[in-house]
């Protein structure tokens, strides 16, 4: 009964991920979207494009687990934008502090499970976690591809940058990576994305 | 790569989800939620409560693969409100029809695979359906207990009202279901949930 408390104090603190806004728009450029709205949307990628995955073996309810919590630490350490890469070390401080306390409300054997998720997603190094690491890269792409290019033009990003994040893409599925490549060249001839500053 | 289009198709237009507003509000009060934040949120209820269903066996990514699609038709159909129940017959045909159009999206395979998730969970009668149902019928008691019965209120909805239609609770988790009663016992005594009208 204490563990079932737990985890109702832990799924109502959680709603705050919804609170939480990303560079991101909409499709239809209405409004910037948020991390629950995100979680859900790459977890459906997840469902459907886990065939492209190049590695044999995907263990798909792993990589839907990983889909649904990794964004959950930014309740307390906040969104970091993708290009900021001089805030990497406050970025992997304050997640790793939020984890601590986010899964840390949990009973003490699914607190131990959902962490180990996180970190391994985090690492990305398994077949489950690359997977989760290029959705999550891929939707921003698509988002931006969609709305004509409205937060990169935003941030000043160009095609060196973002072609470089994609990168982790091809750790996972070069199907997924020639896709996103095709849709940046696209980008760029369409004049969403600059080519250089 | 045809089936790849179509998925990217698929996945492009149920961004949507995020613009169908229900009537529930955030924890904090400030905005009804959309459907992909609800969506997610009753995902992660899988995958924590997961363990107090009383069936003996379930399925987590057939729950969790229902708790994320679930409310996917309601792009084309709208939220119906749950209270609404004169407008069942209407609800039920809009609903089927936006099942054929956006799963009939996805590549042939994949649009059976979720096709038949969605009419189990429509048909409530397997372990995962009564349990993803559960879950869709506890959030919102649990969204407007803690946000002192806003909805409840707005609409008239009477203690007896809510307790009809939280029996279905009971049928996947009796833990679940005497929890949410003593939560709205708890709501009438606070004034959030008035007892009759």
């Amino acid at each position: 009964m204490i563990d079932f408390q737990k985890q109702m104090q832990f799924l109502m603190e959680i709603d705050k991920l919804k609170t939480i806004t990303r560079r991101s728009l909409l499709l239809n450029g209405e409004r910037r979207e948020n991390d629950a709205e995100h979680s859900w949307h790459i977890s459906m990628m997840a469902l459907v494009l886990y065939p492209h995955a190049d590695a044999k073996k995907l263990d798909v309810l792993k990589a839907v687990t990983m889909t649904l919590i990794h964004d959950i630490v930014e309740i307390d350490a906040g969104d970091f934008y993708l290009y900021d890469s001089n805030l990497q070390d406050e970025k992997e401080k304050k997640e790793k502090a939020a984890a601590d306390r986010l899964f840390g409300m949990l009973p003490n054997d699914q607190n131990k499970h959902f962490r180990s998720l996180w970190d391994e997603f985090e690492a990305g190094k398994t077949a489950e976690a690359k997977f989760a690491r290029a959705l999550d890269r891929m939707l921003p792409i698509l988002q931006n591809y969609f709305t004509h290019g409205q937060s990169w033009k935003e941030h000043n990003i160009t095609y060196r940058q973002v072609i470089e994040k994609a990168e982790i893409i091809k750790k996972s599925s070069a199907l997924l990576y020639d896709f996103i490549v095709e849709i940046l060249n696209d980008a760029v001839e369409k004049g969403y994305l600059a080519e250089s500053h």
